[in-house]
């Protein structure tokens, strides 16, 4: 059960709810958002019965029932869609927002080139990655601040918002110095403790699905973020692991209505790494808003064939603004359904 | 290496053709189409090369190299899409075709109220299982051919075409009197007797993607079809088997675009066992459509909650109208680009 | 429900079971083996409920309560070990049973020398495939009725026993002749017209798991053999599909424990295409029979170098000497215990 | 390509290399071990062998060439089995290792009861989790340093060693300091940060595989550990994801035999984790040991009925010791062959 105080609820209402929970032998845990406070009540099945019908205490603004493991994150605990508002682009609302550039950033005046095109193709986002997960250590391993300064910079001649991964817990505080969303990447998706700590960072977190996460424990990730103190998660489908070798992953567009059924959160689409292959970009970042995705995340460099990483697919500029002038179409006869 | 015989050519080129063929020490696979004959050469890569050297023989059209196992099928084999006529109804053409009914044939009313109700959504096959592949043989094993007699009758009253499943080599040309396409269900997507007998039967197919087929074991599939001497092969992505329980499978829309890669032959989606939740059928038929799939096969009943098989991924007649609906104008848009 | 017949039971007898269900309202489904007569009772749960109460008819041995599908391959259905007698050689009991041999019959040399290879080593069974089931339609596909002489000849010689896959249901009983086990290929493990006709063919049925078979799935098709008539299965494990692309497939040798708790009826286990690696052939095999396993299906060719089909994952007759002497002595200290 | 050291070679042989590798264009990556130095050079290929050849340098006493990303790790760069000493137990000598005891610590109590069964039963190691990860934020997260204390308090009492998980970058000193050995989870084996800090730590680390880890991933993260100066690596098999939900995981045996060719480090298995059940503990133990394993890592739980976490998958003692009798007498056969 959840406890949800309400707006204008003293310290004293909330101490007295903690002592009701804790009189009936249960726990709780807190969730202090910017405009209201949330108590998750912890245990037996039972003794929550018991609480709820007593639980009219002053403060209290409702009660919620949930039956999953995942509260805070759940569409039984807030009914409508979430519309995150990250510096006035909306995420979660009637416009699909894109985020595009470079997998890594290489160097300045990659970047440059990169916003400059994303901008004009109509991306609110310049994405790319300073500090890069590889599999092997003797990989590209990003240009770490070095960057992030770059990233900023490419955005804010272009008016572009920046969403980079975080990797390490040591540096979430350095990365959110110079980005506007939070990345977790798909290694990172159950490493638990980087998911509490971007959770108290107060930046909007883009959570990717881990390689081979089911849908529920996913939704337990963004579970981890919120409870943490974040309100504003954003999933991010980006292909899961199968047995066929054509395409790098699976991309899984059912994820996309399985995420809107069993959240309230925004959900969007990296085509680019669901498959692998430039070819393939364009076809499933349309079927990913026919879906009902939010969003896309796309890979875009101003010159693949000597990228760093991802060259293969990453989608060259033109083939960017084709797409995008697709998707403003289409989007625009799904909305009027 | 492919040669493809001349329309006009003789019995006598064929016969010097492959005289030459055995020459060289190799061998050679014969699809005589309605319209050409294709001589397939089989054998070691530096024989091959020689004789395509000396081929220029009389009634010779041309020679194709095909780098993949699979030849009729592949792109480098026909470059242009191919396009499938069904009494009519063209698979593979600007206009998304679908096929539409109940999982499985239960009685004539059934039928009758559901062969009206795709009809008048716009579909234009009666989709409808008389033979059923089921897990346990204590389930509901299909009407058999008094399924096929209901079938026929009832898409000949709303003037549609029909689909349905074989399972059985025993059963082919009893089936194919009945159907306008004969379908392969996933289960025997690998059944190589029967892909040969459903080649010989004189009606198109269509092919479902096995449970954990690979694009190319798919691909090699539709080849056992084509080299048995039909042409008229339609593929059929009905989502793959992985460690996800959300969804009954993972309905995989990257393989339309792999497909229309890798072959010249139409694809279309089934969004009911791609993902076995009503809930998602309509937002997957859309992303089908815009990935490019040249129709689909939906899942259409009267009244779900009776039906004997399948009612949990069934739309409603009223449903499945809304989807055509939206699915139309979506498409138009996609054909303008 | 199943209801056993006793022994002695009359036709009579057998027929007022048989009204007395149709007048509760229920199915059956009637397995009549060489011993005893079994019905399987289908239908609503309340009216078996019903039944069983006044069940208490002459000829009646006993009912049992079958809590999943399959039923008469449960282990709910009988609770001893079956041991399948193959000739003398027993199948379940206390000793592996070794069946070795090439993957396909190629020539009357090859099996000669390759029977003679695994009778020294000490298998009971040469295998070997006259049929074959190949991905693309212009690969090797086996010597046909030729290649089942040359395997009983060769066994026959070297007092061994037959195994070899039967594909086609128009040739169930043309290989029956000539082999003393049925095996169901993989790819036809849910082609359930031919497990029925393999169920009728009155010889043990060897049937191999699918690519993507759940253990269920997989009882069940055994479940259609067996009411079919045939009363002697053996479950072969043989590897499933999953993302790793180093070994062919993943042996998941858990199914070994997972069958010998579900079921009844006898398990072996093949690393050769369990691996599709021969170095992984020993080691594998000897961890299938320490998990429980009752026998071995190996690759075995005289000269793997050359096979047609499977060279990297056939042992040479050397290494199948070393690798059977080291099972010998382990099943010895693992029957103490 | 990696050039190796001389034991006896200066600061001054060392700085002549890097000098070397610099002036041709090419980077270096040092592995300072306690007994040598290791330069791996990266960068172009043409370079390298360039490199090699002019690489007769004084202090140098090898260079090899290794094919794979691994190097550290590989079977190229060392011939022989790495065997690992825990202060007096070895792991990947003759006998297997033996890690086992409850998932989580839960009080002095539990672990002392079970340190002394596990010690009875003939363990070499004693395992518990302090920090736990779990996929939901309100299940229970371990006792943390209190219950490291209990750990190798109870360790110490009989004589064991200690493994336990570290999760977090900022507790790894901390846990360091309780554990003879690190367990990396498998949730973790793509945190390379977590990796990196841990291969610094100066213990040795169990590097569990992920849930859905390729082979050569997992070689790859190893060497993140290696390349951060940890020569002790022990790799630790738990099963895979896959498709089966009959068992918790699939446990890969294959990936013993394929990471005792690949790499010089020793492997064990966790088939509590592999298979999620009890009756399966035992012969998937067994399995293991004759597939080649170094060793077993097994829950067992004085009280699995009220265990926190994993009751349903941990042997009682009895149970325990059972299978370490038949495991002795078992791994003494395989080790005469």
């Amino acid at each position: 059960m959840i406890i949800v105080m309400a707006p204008g609820s003293t310290a004293e209402d909330l101490e007295r709810v903690k002592t009701k929970i804790k009189s009936e032998g249960l726990d709780y845990h807190l969730s202090t958002g910017t405009s209201r406070t949330i108590v998750g009540v912890i245990g037996d099945k039972k003794a929550i019965s018991e609480l709820e019908m007593h639980c009219a205490l002053p403060g209290v603004e409702k009660t919620v029932r949930i039956t999953e493991k995942y509260k805070l994150v759940s569409r039984e605990f807030k009914q409508e869609n979430s519309v995150i508002d990250v510096g006035g682009v909306k995420i979660g609302g009637p416009e699909p927002v894109v985020m595009a550039g470079p997998c890594a950033v290489e160097s300045m005046d990659q970047l440059m080139e990169a916003a400059q095109a994303v901008a004009e193709g109509g991306a609110q986002f310049l994405r790319g990655g300073a500090y890069k997960p590889r599999t092997s250590p003797y990989d590209f391993q990003g240009m770490a601040e070095d960057g992030l300064q770059m990233l900023r910079k490419a955005a804010d001649k272009f008016s572009l918002k920046v969403v980079t991964e975080v990797l390490d817990q040591r540096t979430v505080e350095e990365v959110a110095e110079y980005t506007d969303v939070l990345q977790i990447g798909a290694r990172n998706m159950q490493n638990f403790q980087l998911l509490k700590e971007v959770g108290r960072a107060g930046r909007p977190v883009l959570l990717k699905r881990g390689l081979c996460a089911t849908i529920k424990e996913w939704l337990n990730a963004a579970e981890y973020v919120m409870s943490s103190g974040c309100d504003d998660v954003i999933f991010c489908e980006r292909g899961i692991r199968t047995y066929e070798t054509y395409t790098r992953n699976t991309l899984d567009l059912s994820a996309v209505v399985a995420v809107k059924e069993l959240s309230h959160l925004p959900i969007i689409v990296d085509p680019s790494h669901g498959t692998g292959r430039r070819s393939m970009v364009s076809p499933m970042a349309k079927a990913a808003i026919a879906a009902g995705a939010d969003g896309l995340i796309i890979e875009v460099h101003p010159h693949p064939e000597v990228a760093l990483c991802d060259g293969d697919q990453s989608l060259t500029p033109e083939e960017f603004k084709k797409v995008m002038a697709e998707i403003k179409r289409m989007s625009a006869i799904l909305r009027e359904e």
